[in-house]
C-alpha cells in the first residue's frame, strides 16, 4: 500500500486527501503540496480522514485508556464515545491495565475516528519495565499497526540528551511518561535508543500500514520553573532531523514540542523557533502557563493552548480536569475536550482570521434566538440545556440590553 | 473624612494602605506614591483593604445579585459566601429583582471584601425604568453610600457617542445592561447623560465616602465582529478625561475597558493602547475571544482575561458558564472565580514574574507530596478531596514518570 505522503509525491489526489480538503474547505491542490512537503499530515481511518498541519484547522487529541491503577474498560469506552460525541480529532489510547488489546479492539468499535497508540507503554505493561527487550517493543508497533491504529507516539531520546538532562537544574526532572519508560530501559541496559536504532526497521512496519510517526516529547518540562533547556531545545532538534528522513522515507511524521508546562509569555516564541527549523506540524501538550490551577488544568490549559494554536501549533493534546490528580472520569474527558476545542478555535481565529461561525451565532444572539445559535455553538447541548425558549433569559429578564435597544 | 487618595497625596500613610502594601509584599511608601498619581486605588470595607492597580496583583471581581426573573435571596447568599470562600477580591451586587436593600444587607453581613453597586439597576428596578428622575439616580446612590458599598460603576456615554454607534456596523449593538438603561434613559427624556450632567455633585457623594468610582464600559462589542469602534474609543477616552477630573477632585478611580468579546491578537494591544492614554487601573469585563463557547464562557473568558492582565489590565470581572444563558447557581459563581483567579495568576506571571506559588508547588509535586500542594493551589480543595494519600496516583501507577526516574 502507498502512503499519502507517497500519493502526494506523485501527485494523486487520494479520496482521503479530498475529503480532508472539502472538510476543511481548501483545494485539493493546495492541500496535496502541504503533504507531499510534510507540512501537513492525513490520518485515515477506512474511510475516515483527518487533516493536519499547514492551511488546516487546528486538531485536538483525546487520551483515554485504563492504567495499572484503575482498569475499567467500560468507562474507558464511555470515554471514547463521548471523546468521539463531542467533537475530538483524534483518540490516543494509553492503556496500561487489563487486556490491553482487547481494551483498544473495543475502542475500534465503539469509534469512527483515528487512533493513536504508545507502543511502549503496552510493551512495559505487558513484558515488564525491566524485561522487556527491543524485540518486544518492535513485536508490539507490529502487532498494533495489525489492527488498524493511525498513529504511533516513539520517545526518541538519546543517551546524550539523558546526559544533557543530568546538568540542568530542573524541578520536575522527567515527566513523560513514554520518555520515562524508555529512559529507563535505556540505562538498565545500558543501551541506546531503542526507536532510533531500529529506526530503518521501524519506519517500514509505519510505511506499510502507512502510519503517522509522531515523535514524543520526552524532555517535556514538568513546571513553569523548567524552561526550554538545553535538553529539551536538543530534542526537538533531533526531532525535527529524524522527522526528515521519515519524510524522506514517505512516512507521514509529525513533532510534539513546546508542550508540558510553558510560561504564557513564552509559548508563542519557543512555537516559532520550532517552526523555524521544521516543516513537520507541531503537537503540543498543553502547555500549561501555570503549575497551581490543579483540579482545574484543563482551564490553565485552555490558555497555553490557544497562545500555542494562535502562534502556529497544529494539533493540541487536551488536558483534564483530573490533571496531576488521577485518571479522568468520562465527564472530565468530556470537560477537557470541550476546553481545548475552545483553545482550537481561539487558534484558529488568530492563525486563520476563523470568525465566521462567531459571527453566525451572535447574529441569532442578537435576536434572542436561542435555538438557531446551537449549530454554531461549540457545545450547543449546554444551549439546548439551559436556555429559555424565548425572549431574554434570567439575567437580565426585562432589562436585557438587547431587548431594551431594539424598543427605542 | 478624608479619602485614600487624599491622605496620599499629602503623603500620609494610613492603616488601609499599610494593610495594601503588607499583603501584596510591597513597600508602603512606593504604594502611597502609585495611589496619589492615580495609578492605583484603596478600596476600604472595615479594616479590609484590596489594592488594584500599578504594583498589585490581578484582582478578581465576582457579580451577584437577583434578577427581575430569578429572586432567591438565598442563591445570592450562597453566591456571596462562595465568593468570598475561594478568594474573590471584591462582589458587585447587580440585585434588581426583589427587596434589593434588603438583600444587599445580608450581603453585607455574609461578607467581607469591598461591595460594587451600579446604581441605575437599583433606581430602574425600583422607579420603573421610563419614569425614573436623575433626582431617583443620585438618590440612589447616596443611599448605597450610606449603607456602605466601597465602589460604583456609573456608565457616562454621551448623546455624542450614542450618535458615532448609530453609524458604526455592529452585529450586537450596545450589550451593557447599565449603559443600555442609561441610553434608553438618556433618548426617552432628551436629556444629556445623567452622570455627566451631576458629575460634580456625585463625585462630593463618593468623596464623602472614600467610594471607588467606577467608569463603566457601555460601549463594549458584545461579539468579536464588533471591533473597538469609533463609539467604542470616544467612550474609553471620555472615561481618560472623567478619570482625571475625579483624581483632582480626590476621588479614586478606575475605567472599564477592553471588554465583552474581543479577538485574541487584538487584546494586548487594546489594553497598551489605553494605558498609553490612562493611569487610572484598568479593570475588564472578560474579555471572551471567541463568541461560539456558549456553556463554557468562563473557560473562553479565562484565555481572555489572562492575555488582558499579562498585557497590564489590573483588575478582572469573572464570567460564568451561565453567561449569555441566565443567571448563574452558586456552583457556576465557583467555577467562574477559579477560572478567573487562573487567569489574575497567568497575568501576574507575565507581569510581575510571580512565580514562586508554582515553584513551591511544583517541589512538593516532584515529591509526590499531595498534601504539601495543597496551601500553594489555586483551589486546594479540589486537590484534598481527589489526590491519593501518597504515592502515584491512578493516572500512571507504578508507571509513573516521578517514580520511575527516582528509582534509577
Amino acid at each position: 500500500m502507498k502512503t499519502q505522503l507517497e500519493f502526494a509525491k506523485q501527485g494523486d489526489v487520494t479520496p482521503h486527501l479530498k475529503v480532508v480538503a472539502q472538510t476543511e474547505g481548501i483545494t485539493s491542490a493546495s492541500l496535496l503540496r502541504h503533504v507531499a512537503r510534510g507540512e501537513a499530515v492525513i490520518m485515515c481511518r477506512n474511510d475516515t480522514a483527518v487533516g493536519i498541519g499547514r492551511g488546516l484547522r487546528t486538531k485536538v487529541n483525546v487520551n483515554i485508556g485504563t492504567s495499572p491503577f484503575r482498569i475499567d474498560p467500560e468507562e474507558e469506552m464511555k470515554k471514547a464515545i463521548l471523546a468521539e460525541k463531542y467533537g475530538a480529532d483524534t483518540i490516543t489510547d494509553l492503556s496500561m491495565g487489563g487486556d490491553i488489546s482487547s481494551i483498544r479492539k473495543r475502542i475500534f468499535e465503539m469509534t469512527t475516528v483515528p487512533v493513536t497508540t504508545v507502543p511502549i507503554y503496552q510493551t512495559a505493561a505487558e513484558n515488564g519495565i525491566d524485561t522487556m527487550t527491543a524485540e518486544d517493543i518492535i513485536a508490539t508497533i507490529t502487532q498494533q499497526a495489525e489492527e488498524g491504529i493511525s498513529s504511533v507516539v516513539l520517545h526518541c531520546v538519546t543517551k546524550r540528551i539523558v546526559d544533557t538532562l543530568k546538568s540542568e537544574v530542573r524541578v520536575m526532572g522527567v515527566v513523560s511518561k513514554g520518555g520515562a519508560i524508555t529512559i529507563r530501559y535505556m540505562l538498565r541496559n545500558q543501551v541506546e535508543n531503542p526507536f532510533i536504532k531500529h529506526f530503518s526497521e521501524i519506519l517500514r512496519i509505519l510505511k506499510e500500514y502507512d502510519i503517522v510517526l509522531s515523535l514524543g516529547n520526552s524532555m517535556r518540562s514538568g513546571c513553569i520553573h523548567d524552561i526550554m533547556d538545553t535538553a529539551q531545545r536538543e530534542e526537538l532538534m533531533l526531532n525535527a532531523q529524524l522527522a526528515k528522513q521519515a519524510h524522506e522515507q514517505d512516512v507521514q511524521v509529525i513533532v510534539e514540542g513546546v508542550g508540558g508546562h510553558v510560561r504564557a509569555d513564552r509559548i508563542a516564541s519557543y512555537v516559532r523557533q520550532y517552526k523555524s527549523h521544521s516543516h513537520a506540524p507541531l503537537f503540543v501538550a498543553g502547555p500549561l502557563p501555570i503549575d497551581i490551577a490543579v483540579g482545574h488544568d484543563h482551564i490553565a490549559g485552555c490558555v497555553g493552548a490557544s497562545i500555542a494554536s494562535g502562534a502556529g501549533a497544529d494539533y493540541l493534546c487536551y488536558i483534564t480536569p483530573a490533571e496531576h490528580i488521577g485518571l479522568p472520569s468520562p465527564e472530565q474527558v468530556k470537560e477537557g475536550l470541550i476546553a481545548f476545542k475552545i483553545a482550537a478555535h481561539i487558534g484558529d481565529t488568530m492563525k486563520y482570521n476563523l470568525v465566521k461561525p462567531d459571527k453566525d451565532l451572535s447574529v441569532k444572539r442578537s435576536l434572542l434566538d436561542w435555538r438557531g445559535q446551537v449549530e454554531y455553538a461549540i457545545d450547543g447541548e449546554a444551549l439546548l440545556n439551559s436556555a429559555p425558549n424565548d425572549g431574554p433569559c434570567t439575567m437580565c429578564g426585562d432589562f436585557c440590553a438587547l431587548k431594551l435597544m431594539k424598543e427605542l
